[in-house]
């Protein structure tokens, strides 16, 4: 893995360029990503290429032994181009105007934005490609980051396009969401709210609508660019992902074939949360395309202690990403900036250039664990994650006490799974269909297209199928199917009578699994006469709440397979529990 | 008492319903309420009546014996009249517009709007009311709950027109309201504003004025839907007030003439608040109007645990609204809604419609207690709680440490008065003129037109009046009056020379009252000499409070009666000492 | 000193004027201030004055041996003035339009609105002026108090044409702001934004800019008025400034030389926030210009005990305004309000206007400390406060934990000064050029144009330099300039090679000076070699903190005078233990 830092020429004067690439070679680093605000730097107003400095830094680069990873800079669009385009600016969810002066504040729905884009992506490939030091690119700068999405009426525009795409018609759509339900029939297209924040909130299958939309939205203004940057004759395009702990804008699964690497900004600081972003990213087949730590942190928002806070975090950074088989890992960045709401950030050369301790810790690291190999799970397990069935639960009423759909799966199912296995592999549903031994797929309520039958296919073919009591619950749509617990499995199994109770917070069943305490909370179903298991069911672990009794979860056979379903939500040790003495 | 739930029979598919009512009918259900939301199933888009599944669904609920209360759909008014009023979008009280795609969006002062509604009652009177099932009509559905009134600039052109209505000339309001302090003299009604959020708040008279328009504003929404299923043939009109805890938005003295029954959803938990809630639903003259509770809770909002919370709640709730004399006790609802923002609400019947122990449950305290009989006050004792008093409470500087009329009065008055009287009788200040020996007033502060001469003729007439040393210092403007504490009563009474103190939070008065603990707070009057006490005055009780010393209350003749006046904000063992020793 | 209080003859009745005005003078009162808010009252909506009641007021004043400050009434602008002129609604930093019915709700950049305002203090100054009772005037009232500035469009071009003159070019401006950052480039001026409310924050830079030109806008509001004033007789001309507790809107170095008197509303509680505000009134030249306590507390918001909550605060009170030489001491207010907003403010007279407890204790207090002698700091030490660094700190992301620049010097600082020395003058940095021994700059980042040289001149001339290692990092502009700590010094010193740690919050250096425990935080500075001490440099007492030693403050010499310079933010104990060493 290669160490490097965000760097920008742009703002430096170009005789300090060579001293603070050199001070970055000598604790070892040897990748710098650019450019991904130099919009003013890059172009003219009367949009003709300024580059020149940019290939004299690319020299300087590579004299001193850089790789580069250029940006376009679609982040940040200078002044003159609000100006210009008066409506170019974004709505925020609560409907105000995005001003000019932060980033991301354009509107990703803006026709004329996104041709402009696109050239300029393409300008960039053709004049800044062929320089030996580039080695990819990255578009714009963690897309929709910090929830900057755009919510105006032309981004509501085109999700009633979108949706007459998705449902043909209004009728369609009217009965997929139950528009019935406080006479919401929606009798024209442009009536269809963009929803935006408002007490009540909005009816929650036009919440996952507008929010699968937006993840197509984006991809959309990503494709425009990465075509026209490779059309230029760029190699190996990505962007960098925000952090799966900030928001989860887009659906990774639908958006990785769109990607040459996959790239992230990844700002974790518990090891378990940097492993599961960096299993999210490896997807189902780790190795498959180049994994891209694009942004790590060199130091903290606003401070930088004389020591990192945590003195063995840089180290563990390094080889959870080397693990992972990560290609790059780059600081964010190599010296702090002198102007500008970042100008206090930690970086890895302070405001005056000079390496402190700081970077003599991070070159202590590198030398510690960059080279550190690659460590692949195993193909024969899987845990499912579905950004679908995160926003679902995003934007629906809790059932039960509320969870956050990422926290869950990576502390209480990713968490224990790593520990038991070494390591797991994470992916859609669609990855279940052949191959894997055992499957995990807790909180999977969401019956997306397909789901159903990939599970099934996999339980026939012999696997372990480990999921909730909640499982395809839901349509597709977000709503609640009218079908008892579990009976979402349809004929594929003979599942047990259950009632299914929302535990509001605070109520937990106590129980035990392999002699084990363990703990569940959120929902919890037992079986309709207390006491009795089903015949064919066996029945695992037991515990109680409010006076009364059952079990912890339930196997039963499918196929050639089982499945084992928790029946709440159980903690990591009833995780662990359960897959320990499958 | 008859135990029903609301139900949806416009989102259910018609199979359904047999089964769900005959599971409701099997644990005791017998009335039913529907159709507040179902705008979108009983019209089509050009107002055409769509009723057929309507008179089908009221067959089979009259096949399984039951009742039920039709609703008004104006709540809920479906997208294509937003897309045909544009102006029809209420506005929050922060400016901001309401979107369609939640509920109670409407502007209540849009004339097409209200011309359509009462079209609408009508027409569902007309289709629907002759049906035998039918037994009582509900307009709109819980109307400007959660605070959704509008602040629009038509509104606020209807408050200009009330407002000169009230006041005649700008002259006698710019008088009342004493609008010389700031400069807020008006020379134009249209410069009035309406009282948006806005740090500094508007002035109190202006926020108070605004309050009484609102209740009126919605009283006449109302009468005009009351009016137009009164002309079609409908009997039994009311209302589901809003639960008192979350917002007092009406005058419900005002509107109780014009109402047929008193519905409310009654959300409440302790049975001190229901039992208030009751108490005002019953007024001065329980029995002379039927009582329904339209909503009250079936499962927690968003969990629903195995058993009930609190196990005897259900009962308990159930035993106090028969005690009150309810005719209706209506869960809400039957059956979980499979789609939108109260989807995962409880019910009496989970998602799939399969009874568990919640229905259960309920069935067993049905059985338990809705036989029970209405317990009513004796008319001797009145507790006068204003709607007024309430709002200028809230929209003035408080006088000392903040409280909650409601809150102050149900827990330090109502609760102790309950406690000793087995229950207490409450009204508007109009009821105390006769037929009292007891009169509790605390915090009557406001000089609401004929307050003083009621009061007075009650005391002449032999009456108790208890009340509070701030009673009737403010004019009915919501002003403070330039007198000398009580001077309010005039020439009824001489009373005592006080000094009135504003007490901030946590500075309390303790003393004793017939050897009791008791504490007060908020304010304190004290005689203006320390120490000594007007003659024809009693003292009773002491306390002490930053050094000095003085009565917790006196007691002084008026006429044949006679007025013990609290000289701070007792707590309820202060108030119980007043009234075990009167 | 004289005391006094606030009186709204012009909402009371004519023939309550005497009472107050002898119940007042009972206590020991002998100064009002008067007509505020007065608009309505002072001119017909046509404009005429209308000012015989004021005149007949004044004579009453002057009968019970009062003198007056009036006051020009420009904080409320009448509803027809709004009316006549919609645009004259400020701009909330949300972008929300301030309704009528509040007060300070106008643009300060509205020329109408401004010819106006001076028209009518001229008027004012004609008409009552010449009155015998009056002694000075007030221009509007806590201008831009509550941070209740505008933030309008129109504003913004007035911002942009402020900005041309400051910087004569876009080039220059985008140079000095390094807009390069982010692509924030200006091509025309209107594209500079109002950086209003938003998250990220705008950049630093823009809002420091922003600052001061709201600051120079407010001026030219009290200058337009003050001249006016002036031109119609008017003598001793100030303005009430808002307590530096709650915000710090103007440069009140830069507004000093344009007030006849230094006027406060000074309602702090805390003796040190009240004699530091007070020295920064008073300046480096005590006794140069009246000063004016204005507004004081006489009782609680919106509760008033029996007793004043900390009985000696009066007193308290009224010493450390007489010991600051302050003129005048006004209580707000005379008598409570009976309408409005504040109606249940405390005051000397409550709303009856019979005297309390409060009133005796006030009249108390008078006695016993109204006639105190001022008592005036020694010329020699000189604390510098920097209106623009308190700017500065405000607009950027802090440089490890927050802290708040007044609050840091005013406790750490102010408090240890006074404690040795009796008392220190507070001043501008230019203050500092001559005359003075001992010269403490803490958290004097920003580079001032002059700064450097000025502190160099007392340097050279022998004084004693006490500051922080932050000293001058910041360029004038808000930005970090890439120099190396202490560098600013330029070729002044040889200063010691540093390594600047940002310490985020809860990270803190423990240490000691002479053998006392001090504590450091928010930064550390540490010699580049940790455990050696450049020649030259004398250490000053040590620390630790992450395993690093260093030294708490180093001393150096610079011509005749040496620097004393904290390397971390001492706590009080800290800064006590250097000035106690010098």
């Amino acid at each position: 893995m290669k160490i490097g830092a965000s760097y920008y020429p742009e703002v430096m004067h170009e005789s300090q360029w060579a001293q603070d690439l050199k001070n970055g070679k000598d604790i070892g680093l040897s990748v710098l990503r650019c450019g991904e605000f130099a919009w003013s730097a890059l172009f003219s107003p009367d949009g003709k290429p300024t580059m020149d400095w940019a290939r004299r830094f690319l020299d300087t680069a590579q004299t001193n032994g850089y790789e580069v990873v250029w940006c376009t800079p679609s982040a940040t669009p200078p002044p003159y181009l609000l100006d210009r385009w008066p409506d170019l600016h974004a709505t925020t969810s609560e409907g105000l105007t995005m001003p000019v002066g932060i980033r991301r504040h354009y509107c990703p729905s803006h026709a004329g934005y996104l041709d402009l884009c696109a050239e300029t992506a393409g300008t960039l490939a053709r004049e800044l490609g062929t320089h030996p030091a580039i080695r990819g690119w990255q578009v714009d700068n963690e897309l929709a980051g910090d929830g900057f999405t755009c919510w105006c009426d032309r981004c509501g525009a085109a999700f009633q396009k979108w949706l007459d795409q998705r449902y043909g018609t209004l009728d369609k759509l009217n009965a997929a969401w139950q528009t019935g339900v406080w006479s919401q029939v929606y009798t024209r297209w442009e009536q269809i709210p963009v929803p935006r924040s408002f007490k009540p909130a909005h009816t929650p299958a036009l919440k996952l609508a507008w929010r699968r939309f937006k993840s197509d939205c984006w991809l959309n203004f990503f494709r425009r660019q990465a075509e026209a940057l490779r059309a230029g004759g760029a190699k190996c395009v990505t962007t960098n992902f925000y952090n799966m702990t900030w928001d989860l804008p887009f659906d990774r699964w639908k958006w990785r074939p769109h990607l040459d690497a996959i790239g992230i900004s990844n700002y974790h600081e518990a090891p378990v949360e940097s492993a599961f972003e960096l299993g999210v990213l490896q997807g189902p087949q780790p190795g498959e395309k180049p994994l891209w730590v694009l942004e790590q942190k060199a130091g903290q928002q606003a401070s930088q202690n004389l020591l990192p806070d945590d003195p063995a975090r840089l180290e563990r950074h390094i080889a959870c990403c080397a693990q992972a088989g990560a290609e790059y890992g780059i600081y964010w960045h190599l010296r702090q900036h002198a102007a500008g709401c970042e100008m206090e950030h930690g970086a890895v050369l302070r405001h005056d250039g000079r390496p402190t301790r700081i970077a003599r810790a991070i070159g202590t690291a590198i030398k510690g664990s960059a080279a550190k190999a690659a460590k692949f799970a195993p193909a024969e397990r899987l845990l499912v994650f579905s950004f679908n069935q995160f926003w679902a639960n995003e934007t629906r009423p809790p059932m039960g006490a509320a969870y956050d759909y990422r926290v869950e799966i990576e502390k209480n199912w990713f968490a224990p799974a790593q520990q038991l296995f070494g390591n797991i592999r994470i992916g859609n549903f669609g990855d279940a269909a052949s191959g894997r031994s055992l499957i995990l797929a807790p909180f999977f309520q969401l019956n997306e297209p397909g789901a159903g039958k990939t599970f099934r296919a996999a339980l026939e073919g012999g696997a372990t199928l480990v999921t909730t009591v909640d499982f395809l619950r839901l349509d597709d749509e977000n709503n609640v199917r009218r079908i008892a617990p579990l009976a979402g499995m349809g004929d594929w199994a003979k599942v047990p009578e259950l009632e299914l109770y929302q535990l509001k917070a605070g109520t937990t069943v106590q129980g035990e699994i392999a002699g084990q305490p363990v703990t569940g909370g959120t929902f919890w179903a037992i079986p309709e006469v207390s006491g009795t298991t089903p015949a064919l069911c066996r029945e695992i672990g037991s515990g109680h709440c409010e006076g009364c009794a059952g079990p912890m979860a339930l196997e039963f056979k499918v196929g050639r397979g089982r499945v084992i379903v928790a029946l709440t939500a159980l903690d990591s040790a009833g995780v662990q529990g359960l897959l320990q003495n499958l």
